[in-house]
Order: C-alpha cells, then structure tokens, then sequence
C-alpha cells in the first residue's frame, strides 16, 4: 500500500483565477498539503508550518500510514505526537509553496492554455503570493484562527507575511533563521544560482522537456547548500580530509571529501527539483521586503493581536543574527508582544531543521503560553 | 609608444624542466615579471611581491614610462616612489606565478610537445611549485637574500612558502589576509568555480581553442567575487537598490544593482582571463596546506632567522582572523619573531587590495625595522 499523506485542494477554476503581485491571474491553482492531528470541533487549534526553499508538504511522518507517508519528514525532530508542535493537541497544516514542484502549481504544471508546462509564462510569484494562495486552503479547511504559523528561512518569511496579509487569522508567529528583507548578500548567491542554471545550455529558456539542465542546476545547488552550512561545520564534518585516496590525484578529481560531499548533493538534487522552480522561488526571495521607506521599519502591523517568537542561531551567515535583531526592534516598535532567542549552534543556517533541545523547549514552552492565552 | 613594463625569463630549457611536487618536469619555463626601483650595488635591498589568484606582474605604474606600464597597478596604493613599499628604497619585483596566463607559463601556453596548448596536458602545480619557479628568477637577478617576501591571499600562500623553501633568502615575510591551509569551507567555493567552468560545454575537456567557456567562467568568478567581498560592504555599496528601473521586473532580468554588478564582474573577467588557468590556479590553493599531522603546527620553520608580520582583516570571511592567528601561534611555537595585526575593515577579504592608512603604516614600519637590523 502506498499512501503519500498528501492531499490537494484546487481552486481559483472558475476562470478568473488568483490575483497575484505582478498583475497577472494565475488558475487554477493547486496546493498540495499534508495535515497531522485533528481538527478540534472549534477549529481553534490549527498550526500552520512553512517550508523553506525546496522544502516539501511533508514536515513529518504520519503515524499508521505506510509507504511514503510514513517516511520521516523534513521537521521530524520537531513535529509529531508528544513532540515540541504536538500533534496531539494541535492540527498541524504544511502546504506546498506556489510556484514549487512538489505538487503544487508552478512553472513545471501545465499551463491549461497551451497544454504544455507554463516554463517561463509562469508568472512571478512573491511571499505574499504564496501566502494569498495559503489563505485560500485555510478558508476552505474553515479555520478562521490559526494559533501560530511557523517557518525557518523561506518559510519564515511567509510566516512574516501572513502576519501583515491576515493579521486577524494568526495568533502568533515564529520566525526562525529569517530575514525581513533580503539582503544583498543573498540576492548575489540567489542570482549566481540562477545564472549556473540558465548558462546551461539545456536550461533552452526554460524550455527542456525530458533534458532538464542538470549540470547547472547542480551548481546552482552546490552553492546554496555551502550558505546553509558554516564555515565550523564544514570543518567539523570534513576539514582537508582525502576522499578514498592517501595523496592528492594531481588533477581535477575530487581529492577532499568536501568536494565529493558537494557533487552528491548537486546530483542528488537534479533528481527531485525542477530548475524552473529554483529560479522562481529564488527570486521571490530577493523580492521580499517588509520594510518601508525607513528601512528599519516594518510597515502595517501596528495594533495586530499577534504574538512573536523570533529564533535566530549563532552560525547562521545566510541571514545572520543581526537581522532577527533589526526584525525584533521593527516589530516592537510597532508595539507588538516579542520574544527573541538566538541560540548557539555551529552548523550554519541548517540549524533550524536539526535537533536542538533549546529550539524544542523554546517552541514548546511559546505554543504553551499561546493556547493558554487563547 | 606602448610599453608595457613586463620582462620575461625562461629557464629550465635544457630539456630536463623544472621539477614539480606532482613527480613531473615542466620545461622550458617562462616568468613574466617587473621591476621597480634601483637594485643596491650589494644587491640587498630586493623585495618580492606576490600576487593572488588572478592577478598579474603589474603590481605598480612604472614611472617615467608610457602606455601599459603607465597604467595604475593592482596594488598602486602600497607600491612607488615614498609610498609603503618604497620603490626609492627598494628593488621591488613581482613576477606572475606559474600556471596563470598573464604571461607566465600555465595551461593556455603552447606545449612543446605537440604545439598545441597544453590545456589540462599542463601538469598540477603546487604553491611549492610557484614559488620553486620565482626561486630561480631571483637567482638569475643574483640576488641571494630578500629584505622580504609580501602577498596577500594566494601571494601570502606563497610568502609563507617563500619562508619554508629557502628560509636563508628570506629576512622577513608579510603575509597578509592568507592562510597556512585551506579550509574545508574555502576549498568548497572553489570546487563550485571548477564545477561551473566544466559544466559548461564549450569547456570541452580543457581544448576549447577560440571558443572558451565563458559562461562557465563567469559563473566561477561571480562566486570567487562574492567571497571577496563581506555582507556589510555589499549591504552599503548596494543595499536592496534597483538598477535603472523604479520597480520589480517580474522576470528573470536584473533587478538589483548588486545583480548587475555581478553579471559585468563575470563577462569582464572572461575577457581577460583563462578558464584552465582559474582551475590549476584554484587546485593550487586547495591543496596548500604547511601544517604538519598536528594541524596547529607548521613543520620545518624552527629555526629560522626571518621576521613575520601578520595582518588579517575583521570582515574577511574567505581567510578569517582565527586562522591568521592560527598560524601566528603555529609561527610563535617555532620560536620565530612575530607580529600580527588585525585590521578593522568592512570591504571583506578584498580589503588587503585597498587604500587602507592603518596598513601602510604598519608594513613602512615594519620594513624599516627590517632594514635596519640588516
């Protein structure tokens, strides 16, 4: 038997479509999701968690289902029954972003007016895009509150912009290894990332049917994941260490272990990412930007009934720590209810998706203080 | 008239070559280089400027002469008449290292053997190699000991070397902004170069002829270029500004300055550099390593009579502080004369190339403590 645990939800069909930031109407529009837990008879305890990136809707394994549905997920550390997002008192909701392969719609789906995937005439989709399409499935699950959303990185960032888009349907927030603009920095890597993707001749304009440009996108991912880790972890994992070898080859083959490490992970992920894809959501990235004129303020959340619990680790030189401070000091000048914690870890902006006692009491302890105050 | 300053010497001509860490023999061999400054009657007051990856022999402008030569050098702000490195004191000379092609013998130089270019028939040189070539265009300028060895980066790779190789010819060294190994983090950029450069089609195994892998390349140096660089100098330079337009795009264009920025440093580069050359030259990198099986140690310094000047600077990611400090107690636990200075600097690794005050001073110094105990 084999049960994914993911279900869809299809809306915007009735030819009008979803209105995005660009201008453009996009439908329908699919969202693949997964849900954990139940729903209570008030529909007054639904999570809604975010994913990152290339991330997926399957945050953790779901208990007495078999096959993929019962594979671990990409938060298994932190979400399950008895665990820190406790699926026994909460309903918890992960959906595929808009504009991802991974069962929502997106550049790879088909675009019903030609009836060949939309490539490039996908629009380009924002955070807010993403999150107006994740609005849409929480109306039609009839929650009308979620008691937190909660997202690392990309993931954060859209749990930022529910906040501002619906600010009476949350609760609270954490934010985790985010930013609430991207910085210059990361647009560079985002935009090196994409030009290894288009500099492949396979990429044809987004055009590559069954011959996708893989030898870009694994370059594209190689760099990413380098900016997920630190320059200790690396160190700690690999230092100069030799791949199966006593001495250097004395030519181009991989001689350290980082280096076979890094290849893995580029072919690895040629497998199950569309390169389409990476440059869409790479690109709402850099467009995300919840600061106004003042670039030290966030704009239109002044008076939201919505409590925060902002996360950064020490580590992290994607979106370093002094970027959830200046999130911290934006959000508390807008008067809101605050909580920050930047917890010590060397393993980079990935520490967010990997065991971390303090992280698990953290969330747990915020959750606790959030439904008691319901 | 167009001159452009640079001399060249060949040696290791006599069909046995000059041996190399990789077990072959390269030959003939040719150094471009250029002086600057009066050599003293006693042939003591020599320094040798080492230049990084991609730099070339023109470190300075060579007064009194046209074109080319006339031109600013990479490292103008050090280099001249009164200036830190005082071309009225010193006979300065910089050569460019071997496997690059600014001159010196590298991979895009013709193989004898077959008249062709080598292409990846060019053997791995090593840092150890470089400098084994530099030894032997110090010779033929009959100079037996330097006043110093200086670089920056990969040239600090190399002074470093210097002081291993042929400690007798060396009274002092600043290596600056450099390492004495590459750690896991740097050799993964520089792997992510070499991917790039050999994702690309026309790379074609290395003999790619008039039609080189330019979009490989560009890719490679816009990942170098970002590793130059810090989060605060880009967060300044560029911020989030929009480059030529008052909004987003909504497509795969540059929006950002920082994007556009990137994209011209690329295909600047291609024009002006060769894509086997950046592969030898970063291979090199990788492997330079002086530390012995205790990995804090520098083997076969004990010893020597050579003074060290060691500057790192706060916002260089690529050759941290930490690892500068690693080598001064490395360096200190040799019982050699050290001093070391971290320099407060925002613009990232690349900071070594810019007109810095702290700097000058500390290396004018520094050089006239040298001379004086000559």
């Amino acid at each position: 038997m084999l049960e994914t645990g993911k279900k869809y939800y299809t809306f915007a069909d009735n030819g009008e479509g979803l209105e995005l930031d660009c201008g453009s109407r996009l439908g329908p529009v699919t969202l693949a999701y997964e849900t954990y837990g139940e729903l209570s008879a008030a529909h007054d305890n639904a999570i809604l968690i975010l994913h990152a990136f290339t991330g997926d809707s399957h945050v953790a394994s779901h208990p007495g289902l078999q096959g993929e549905a019962a594979l671990p997920g990409w938060w298994e550390t932190m979400v399950g029954p008895g665990k820190a997002i406790d699926t026994e008192k909460y309903f918890v909701i992960c959906s595929n972003i808009l504009g991802s392969c991974m069962g929502s719609t997106g550049p790879c789906s088909l675009n019903p007016a030609t009836n060949a995937p939309y490539g490039l005439d996908f629009p380009l989709v924002t955070i807010a895009d993403m999150v107006r399409a994740q609005k849409q499935l929480i109306d039609h699950l009839q929650i009308r509150r979620l008691v937190a959303v909660i997202g690392g990185s990309v993931g954060g960032m859209q749990a930022l912009q529910w906040c501002l888009s619906y600010p009476q349907m949350v609760r609270a927030a954490i934010p985790l290894a985010t930013t609430m603009r991207h910085s210059a920095q990361a647009i560079a890597f985002n935009e090196i990332a994409r030009q290894a993707i288009m500099a492949d001749p396979n990429w044809n304009n987004g055009r590559y049917g069954a011959k996708p440009p893989e030898l870009g996108l694994a370059v594209a991912r190689m760099i990413g994941h380098v900016t997920y880790l630190s320059d200790e972890a690396m160190r700690r994992k690999f230092g100069r260490r030799l791949q199966d070898r006593h001495d250097f080859s004395f030519h181009f083959e991989s001689d350290f272990q980082v280096e076979s490490y890094l290849r893995h992970q580029g072919s690895k992920f040629v497998r199950r990412f569309d390169a389409n894809s990476l440059l869409y959501l790479t690109k709402a990235a850099d467009y995300f930007d919840l600061t106004g004129s003042d670039e030290g303020s966030i704009v239109g959340l002044a008076g939201a009934d919505i409590r925060f619990l902002v996360i950064s680790f020490t580590s992290d030189w994607l979106y370093p720590t002094y970027q959830s401070r200046e999130m911290v000091h934006a959000l508390k000048r807008e008067g809101l209810d605050v909580s920050f914690c930047e917890i010590e870890a060397d393993c980079g902006h990935d520490a967010f998706l990997l065991e971390n006692e303090r992280l698990k009491n953290m969330v747990r302890g915020f959750l606790a203080g959030v439904s008691k105050n319901g």
